[in-house]
């Protein structure tokens, strides 16, 4: 289904893993490079995203059925990639996604235990629409645990260690399982250096893109 | 994982075939019996379920994709069965539940022609949680359409007649799959008709339950 010469990027990582500010240099590197270029988030993006965002992530909701979270996610993912996701593609802009589907499968899949479901429900909601690639940026939960009392918490966020434990592993797993496109980066390092490795493999892609045209 | 001795039904057909008035009376009938009963309505019949009931519903969402139509009634879906409606078999009780998995099936595996992803989404969504009897009522579209006129609609009820029909063949096909668990009423006959052959085969179904205890 996916056609047109964009790129799709996806940032992935724990709760505060510093996704947020490699997305904005990202963002900046882009404009700097003329790439015509949109940022979304997940769950959200859209304006239905958005409603099921405010759902998935309330407090007010500890009984949510651990099922009934994955497949929010992916009714949002679904949403995104038909509305937004393959029409900015097919104009040839550059898509920057913070989380897709590898998120589902690491807090889903790993953290809540649902294992293959969580793949299965998501292929059907991404429809072959796959990042080209995606940047991990691999933080352990203990010391995300450090930045995580630094701000208020969402219904996610304030799991406990055991379930960011599992997460963070099957992010691990994700990385081994897909080395051609996800770029694992040791989310320690210094901002300048996590965004320089970021930037490299963007325009290197790029390079291989304009290419076969 | 289903246990305990409670009945489960649903009440399945096209909008406006009269399901309502039917379950109003199938409860008064099983009050009648002393069957400690519960009714739900999908999507919804719970707090997480009635705010994606919101969403689905939603006329001001005519972008809404297929798939996350069907992925958030499937959400809701999951929500009931993990938190209503095992629990409430369990304790014995009846369950009497307008619409469940067949109307999916019928409105966006059917109606939206998503065809069999829908069948394996909810499959997920129900776990092995199936009614122990179905009752369709059969109403074809054009007599719903003169039904319809007479309420407001919200964004599935005002799709257009070729997807109604569609809906109502999908319904069909399921009565046909099922003949065990579906059984399909002709929605023209008169309330009192209908209820009285609903009220038998539930009295049917105690007895076997009953005797096999």
């Amino acid at each position: 289904m996916r056609t047109g010469t964009g790129l799709f990027i996806s940032m992935e990582g724990p709760d505060f893993s510093g996704k947020s500010t490699q997305i904005q240099l990202l963002q900046q590197h882009l404009v700097r490079k003329g790439r015509d270029t949109i940022a979304l988030r997940e769950p959200g993006g859209t304006a239905i995203g958005e409603r099921i965002r405010a759902i998935v992530l309330d407090n007010a909701h500890p009984e949510m059925d651990y099922l009934t979270e994955a497949m929010l996610y992916a009714a949002a993912r679904a949403q995104m990639v038909a509305q937004l996701i393959l029409p900015a593609l097919a104009a040839g802009k550059t898509v920057v996604c913070d989380r897709f589907v590898d998120s589902s499968i690491a807090y889903q899949g790993g953290g809540r235990r649902l294992g293959e479901v969580v793949d299965r429900i998501n292929a059907y909601a991404v429809r072959d629409c796959m990042p080209d690639v995606t940047f991990l940026l691999k933080i352990a939960p203990g010391a995300a645990e450090c930045r995580r009392n630094a701000r208020g918490n969402d219904r996610i966020e304030n799991e406990n260690s055991a379930y960011h434990e599992a997460v963070y592993e099957a992010f691990l797993a994700l990385e081994r399982k897909w080395p051609q496109r996800i770029v694992g980066i040791d989310g320690t390092r210094s901002v300048g250096e996590i965004s320089a490795v970021i930037a490299a493999r963007v325009d290197a892609l790029f390079g291989e893109k304009d290419a076969s045209l």
